[in-house]
Order: C-alpha cells, then structure tokens, then sequence
C-alpha cells in the first residue's frame, strides 16, 4: 500500500513532530517509523530514533515509500499507525459534531478540544475522516491525546452518553452563549460546515447561539467549536 | 493573464456565493463578471446577472478562462475585482496580525472580524496574500466588508493606529483573556502561526493568555483570534 487507503487499517503522520506525537501519547499504536535517507541525522532525528526503539518501533529507511506516501518532496519522517477506536467516557464532556465534512476543520477541532481539555469527541456519520493524514496533520498531534468514537446516529450517541445536558449551537438558538447555565457533563453539539443543524435540535436540551452580526452566514466551524470551549471554561 | 497574480492589480472570486458578495458590498472594486456556458441559467443566476447590470459590470461567456482561473471544473461563475486599499479607522477596534503565513487562516479570520463587528485588521508584512483568491473564498465574502491595510512593519501600524490599548496574545503572558480590562478602541494583536509574538510584544499594553492546558503547543491561529474577539463583547 503506497497511499493512505480510506478502508485500510492504518495511518500515517508525516514529520518530525508528529512522529514524536505518536511514540510519545500513542506509542501502543505505532507500527513502523520510515526515514529519507535525506532527513538531517541531527539531535531531533536521535531522540526520535531513541524513541522508537524504546517502542520496539522499527525504524526502517525507505526513500521511495515516503515520497509515494507523501506525494511531497519536503516530507522525510512518516510514522505509521494502527487505526484506533475508544469508546467515550460518559461521565466526562464531549464536543459533538453532526457530519462534519472537512478534514482540516475536523483535526483543528481535536487540537481545540486538546487545549481546552475536553473529554472526548463524538462524530456522527457521513463524515470526514479524522484519521487521513491531512487531519492528523492538521490536529498537530492531538488525535493521538483526545479520544474520538464514530457513530451511526445522533440517537445512537445519546444512548451510550448516558444522562447529560446537551447545548446545540444553533443559529436559530434563542438563548446566548454569553448567558448559558453549565451543568456537567455536557455536549457541545455543531452541525455540519455548510448546513448546521437541522431545526429537530431546538428540542435538544439548552439551544444557544454565539453572538454575531449579521454581516457573515455564520462562523467558520472550528471558529466556533473553539469559542464554545471558551465559553464553557469555568 | 490566466492565473491569479499576487503582483497583479486585480484578483478573483469563485462562485456564485462569493461573486454575490462582491456585487452587494464592493460593487466599487467590480470589474466583470465571468460565467460558463455550463452554469445553470436559474434563479440565482438571473438575480446575480441582474445585479451585474444594475452596477454596469460587464457579464462575459468564457469557458476557458474560468477553467484556466479556477483549475477545477466545478467552479461555473468567477468575479474579477480591483485589488482595493483602505486606510483603517484609528477611532475603531482593530485585530492586528504580524506575520501571518497562511491564506486559509488569513482568510478565517477576516470572517469572524465580520461576524464580531471588527473595525479593521492590520496586516504586518512580511504576510500572506488577502487578495489570493484562496483566502478570498476561506473569508467567505468578508474580504469585501472589513477593512484590512497592510503595514512595513508594527512601528508604522502603532504612527496610524494613533492613541489606543494593545493586547498582544502570547503564551508568556501573565494575565489571562477572562480577567482582561477592556478599553476601547483596542488592538488585539497575534503572531506568525509557527512562532508567535516575540518577547518585545511583553513591553507592549496588556500582553493576555487564553487558558489552555499543556496538551498542545498552542491553538490554531484563526481559533485564538475568534476566541478573543469572543471574549472582548461586552
């Protein structure tokens, strides 16, 4: 397999750093370190291979499989990973995004969710790939921290959430942001980038809205997931 | 000229969306409208024809440009526009940007300083391209109503900002974004993606940190910015 294959049981991070991400929040995951035999044999590449070898990570050189893998010629360190799967803890806060489509946006969303500590996302299905390599690149590292779980259905999440209280963001939330009641644990619920969600959610717990002027459609997504974390802080 | 030029005097919108949002807010900066022989004649397309007429902008059949513009197929309708120059309004809010890199970001933020109201955005050089339709089509429109100048360098920004607070964003700062003392007008300023402000930002107003954990390295630029922006509302 010389690309990321959708279907496939593994991933790929590209880099330095987030081949450090990997052996350092994941190691159990990793699979197989590959280095160009143009990457600098410098202090980095040391503590890397280090690293690695602590794991019992082979460490092989294969130029040709990363140039094919990244499709870059910038790229000479690519960690290889087994797809992974956590269940959510239910008793911890969750972010909830209802078919997100972009996988820049979905990976900015986990490094958010690292920086404010959330418990665990919950994607619901059609959506993007969280583990193709354009997303982990742009969680910088944090899908190898947050714990993610796929689900067939907003009905089917709830169900293994258990008893919380739900905040979807709505444009047609009548209560603000700014005034929200937080009662833990929560989720913070957003729909997709270029739809939201739909009007069935004003029945879902507390609707709020972020406050804005009507200059713009809306926020761009991970814009807004970030604000909600903010918001939410104690 | 077939492509987008960053030393050229005009630039480009794709889409239907963005080319609406040229011709409501910037019909001024205006130059023609491009459209496919392919692009459905509908509704949408009427309103936006008829909208072209209405600013006397030249509404022209040409497949070829547009594929070449846009090197995609998908796109059946391209806005050309005059790069345009507006001073800011020292008397208003501004976010400052020093340095940023990249266009998608660049682009994000100029959409929530239109959902938040923002009076302006100053751009310190060297700086990624506003006018680059790719940042165009992530500002979602907004690049046509916010106010944005670029700037040598942060001296010649704080000549014509005139009198006002500073909130530089960094890591290092002491005081955090949830107790800051808003005073208006202010700047909230922000680094390079990869590198943040330097340490002579600390001598500058009210250096502020967004609390986050340390999971992660920092938040995306555009989320940080959003984040702020949220937290400065009254």
């Amino acid at each position: 397999m010389n690309k990321y294959d959708k279907n496939g049981t593994t991933s790929y991070c590209f880099g330095t750093t987030l081949c450090f991400e990997l052996l350092l929040r994941a190691p159990e995951e990793a699979l197989n370190l590959y280095i160009s035999s143009k990457q600098k044999r410098d202090e980095t590449y040391d503590k890397l291979v280090t690293l690695a070898h602590l794991n019992h990570i082979p460490v092989i050189e294969n130029n040709e499989k990363i140039f094919r893998l990244a499709d870059k010629d910038n790229v000479m360190c690519i960690g290889e990973f087994k797809k992974f799967n956590k269940p959510l803890d239910p008793t911890k806060n969750h972010v909830v995004l209802v078919n997100p489509s972009n996988m820049g946006n979905l990976g900015t969303i986990l490094r958010s969710c690292a920086a404010f500590s959330v418990g665990g996302l919950a994607i619901i299905k059609p959506a993007a790939d969280a583990f193709d390599p354009k997303c982990v690149r742009s969680s910088m590292g944090a899908i190898f921290s947050v714990p993610f779980h796929y689900y067939d259905s907003f009905e089917e999440y709830e169900k293994e959430a258990l008893s919380r209280s739900y905040y979807p963001f709505m444009l047609k939330a009548k209560a603000s942001l700014k005034d929200a009641k937080k009662k833990e644990p929560y989720s913070l619920v957003f729909g997709n980038e270029a739809t939201g969600l739909d009007d069935s959610f004003l029945a879902v717990g507390k609707p709020l809205i972020i406050p804005q002027s009507s200059q713009v459609d809306s926020l761009n997504l991970d814009n807004a997931v970030s604000i909600a974390l903010y918001g939410f802080l104690d």
